[in-house]
């Protein structure tokens, strides 16, 4: 089978793996559709992002959809030929953050495709992936390309619960890429009131529109125009910091209100802020990091229509032209999310 | 002009009463549209509830919608001929509870068309109304009726934000009179899952589904149909009590999920609960009453399309045949909620 | 070796049983202490409570200190010689519950002495106990009394997380049993500002004052003493309660201000509540049952001198006139807790 | 009567000013106690902090206990001679923060002795001050040098309840000068199991022991002692964030658990933050400031004997050597809390 490895940076190679059949509680799925998350950017990019960096050959993808191919022993709930997403969050279940309800800070987590151990633990995009039946969740219904956003999307849905109620709130969005979008459908999915999005490229703030936001702002463009949402103390309740830009964040906190919430989303290096503002108007900045139930919940919201994720796919690439997906994907003048299709 | 007042049990009269003009910080409304809530009905069929009870004549009604006819003196903000929903809840603004965020608990509360203090609240079934700028909530886009509705559509989404985070969420509702029916309307709104609805007659379990309820259950037709819910110690995570049927109540503690919430909206009379469940579970009963900002919340979101309550408004009746709007909203087999018509 | 077997009401026996040995991960304890729960004394006294009933006979006692006498393979961190408490909570670890983080929830519970299963699950009160070493918390610097009182002191911990932020809070206790009497030690360490206690009985409203109450009341010599606190829609932001006497709950809830808490510890049937209280004061009725990390916890508050429960200690008897030890801990008008020695 | 004004930095004079008379709602105070706060120290020493700079002669001091001489016309509950705590706390009580319960964030809030807005608002270092009976908090049974610590008190019982539940958690506390130090009274007043406290100057170190760390380090002599707390992902619940070094945070990050809480305290200039650790432990990063209904219950708390800061009063100086209390106040070395008397 063809699979997809990352060897340095620029780097990147369709190989080929011998195929594996599924054990006692695992499933043999045929891969339907990839998505090029940002992290498999950096690794495509830079190999790398801060002090994570590739130190042997590892296949890329943790955004997959799949058609069930054999079950293995002991397998129920699962039908050949269904298709499903697959979650790539594979946490120990027995260590101490396992058993306090956190299973996304296990200590043994195996997430695909991250060179964050060492070996690294490999990725998804292959023709064919044997996984844990626990991991694939029934897409009935969807496409395989909405099937492999349940990824991202319930990156955006474990930081919405982060964000705490939302029933009416303002929300502030600042970085348009596929996590920002993500949260304004989630975001609105919550019952946020008026939702306001900024970022640097007009394409992508077209797209905010497109996904729900009330109103937009190029901070190019407008560099003032979130000041004015920053009277009296404030007008935001909650902000979803998705540029990994210290200035965003900082025009952000301005335009927070006392006891306003920062959620934030992107994994940068350290980042300078405004410590005054954030005592003074005591805010929280609540880190959030990858989910674990909140996948099948977003397989279940896209399945009843409570949340549309197609019109974020701008671009479908077949997997003898992969590598074309990983520079289309790092255009953010004209690219959302790039997937790979593997049939 | 003419208002519409109880006397007694059956003995609702439409009178006259001299106009008012707006004082400073006030506005003249013409009342276009008025709806009829259970304490009305209560008042009407009963002369009150548990020990609430009439001791004088009371104008009646507290959910109205209304234009704008004259601004009393420093009342900015509004325009005359504009339609505004206007909210019944006038909290003193000074009380130890009004100065820690809870104005809905208000010492001196003088809510519409109470008889909890006497001299009774007197309400707002009347053809011009003088209210407080503060109370007038701009609706332009909507409806009368809609606007209508913002009254008990707050009362909703404030139990809603009573229940926490409900982002992919497994809502019960017991009872589906209006409250149950904006119960699911504001549960789905914040992010619902999936949503299961209980009640005795067809109609109003019809009306649920259109509502969005994802299934609904005639517990006198299907009385073991809600227990299937309750294997491995239950399947729901929150749970709307509107029917302030005790059995209703029981049976959905043992649909609820460990650490499931309960929020109890009717005003009913002692219930017996089920303590041992409650205990072992670890359930949260919270009750709600009325709401405060939610009033405005729901305006904003009527407006832009994310709740459509018109589906609701069963009955539309004119001022001079009122008497009749009572009758309708007493017939939980045919009527969903009944408004009158002032101009 | 001898142990402590209920096989119906007021026929509790001290039988002999042959000694176990240690597998890989138990430890074998001798036992210093066992202290009688309400539980043990409603098998003693009515062969169970509510729908709970002994059906075969049945080692009571789950509140016990033990000291290491053998360690199975693999177990490490626990010394020969050295006093323990012993947790009586045995989750299983693998089910939904305990992999969310409320093992206290878990399907498979094997809790000490409890007959709600069938087989029921034996208890602790045994010369020689075989455990898990998981279950064993290091007691060093306690006595074997103060190590027995954890798991009691574990649930009103626990209770007292249920409860929420308590510092400088107003906090009730109704009923002043052990249980309550650990409440007002609880509540306190965890900062409340006042606390108020009611019973019946003036030997444990005694014991209530000498436990921290700033007050006490006798609600039958004093029927009316609590309403006091129910002026301007109430006082207390807590109320602990310990009773299982709805008078109790009921003149609680009257006392309470908007929005307080009710934490339900007791273990009662069936309980009338004044919904219309709880709905128009937005009270939050939430149960507490048993507890998890909290065992250890007590340990450490307890060795800390952060929590002196010995006051509470009022009989110790040898384990040869261990059921007198039922008959005076069900004799509230002069015992608190009654303990068992083993040795 | 002699008032402190300060006019630059190390420019702080002892002055007459006319004697005030009440009016209706207000008190004649004769100050009894006023201690140095930091702020107090940055205009002493520097003129002001950040962009606060002194623009005009401002009167210093927020920390003051004082007797009552006089009432003002409708004031009760007070009695001539009675000692009192005095709140520098003055919000407007109609802005929408207040009315929201925050009136901490009050839109108009006139705080003594700040020379944020301008004109400044005049501190509280004077002979006589004529106050609003609401800031007035009955000290009786504490000495003034207590009842002058009950605004630093407020500061950290109110960080305390922005922690959140604190009961047998593990708590770290970077920075020991006096905020520092009552925050540790006030973590293990609401239950703190074990705290660490860390800072570079061993006689506050010192100091904290005192005040009930269970352990300190000085991080200038053990640099990589908190480091073994960072393992498996980390070990505190809480950081209390009070020396406002970059370095003392990074450090206190890597030792916090996942999903653990930075209280932040100190207000200071932007800060570089290890955002990678926040976002992938998900922390929560909650500004603090000031207090509000903290200061009543700190001097509740204090009568009770429940927090006891008399240890961390380590100089006394009279008015007429002012100037030496600010020198004393500013070395870390030697001196933790000086305060002034003013009789």
């Amino acid at each position: 089978m063809k699979v997809i490895v990352a060897h340095a940076a620029k780097d990147v190679r369709i190989e080929e793996r011998p195929e594996e059949m599924p054990g006692p509680g695992e499933v043999r799925l045929r891969l339907a559709t990839g998505g090029v998350c940002g992290s498999d950017l950096h690794y495509y990019n830079h190999g790398g992002f801060g002090s994570v960096r590739l130190k042997e050959p590892m296949i890329l993808g943790h955004e997959v959809s799949a058609h069930v191919e054999r079950l293995g022993e002991g397998v129920s709930g699962l039908a050949i030929g269904q298709l499903v997403a697959v979650s790539p969050s594979r946490p120990c279940r027995h260590c101490r953050y396992c058993l306090t309800g956190l299973p996304n800070q296990c200590l043994n987590m195996r997430f695909y495709g991250s060179a964050m151990p060492f070996p690294h633990i490999q990725g998804a995009f292959r023709e064919i992936l044997v996984a844990d039946a626990i991991q694939c969740v029934p897409a009935d219904g969807l496409t395989p390309g909405e099937a492999a956003m349940a990824e991202p999307l319930a990156v955006t849905l474990h930081a919405t619960r982060r964000a705490g109620e939302l029933l009416g709130r303002r929300v502030l969005v600042t970085g348009c890429g596929p996590i920002g979008l993500l949260s304004i459908l989630s975001a609105r999915r919550a019952g946020a009131g008026e939702i306001v999005a900024t970022d640097l490229s007009s394409f992508t703030l077209a797209m905010a529109l497109k996904a729900g936001a009330d109103r937009v702002i190029n901070s190019r463009e407008e560099p003032e125009a979130l000041s004015a949402y920053g009277v009296d103390k404030g007008t935001f309740d909650v902000l979803y910091e998705c540029s990994g830009a210290a200035s965003a964040l900082a025009a952000g906190i301005a335009a927070l209100k006392p006891r306003g919430v920062i959620v934030q989303l992107g994994l940068g290096g350290d980042m300078s802020l405004p410590m005054m503002a954030i005592t003074a108007k005591e805010l929280e900045l609540r880190g959030s990091f990858r989910f674990h139930e909140e996948f099948a919940t977003g397989v279940g919201l896209m399945q009843k229509g409570l949340i549309d994720v197609k019109p974020l796919i701008t671009h479908t690439v077949p997997l003898a032209n992969a590598l074309t997906a990983f520079e289309i994907a790092s255009d953010r003048s004209r690219a959302m999310k790039a997937q790979i299709t593997f049939t």
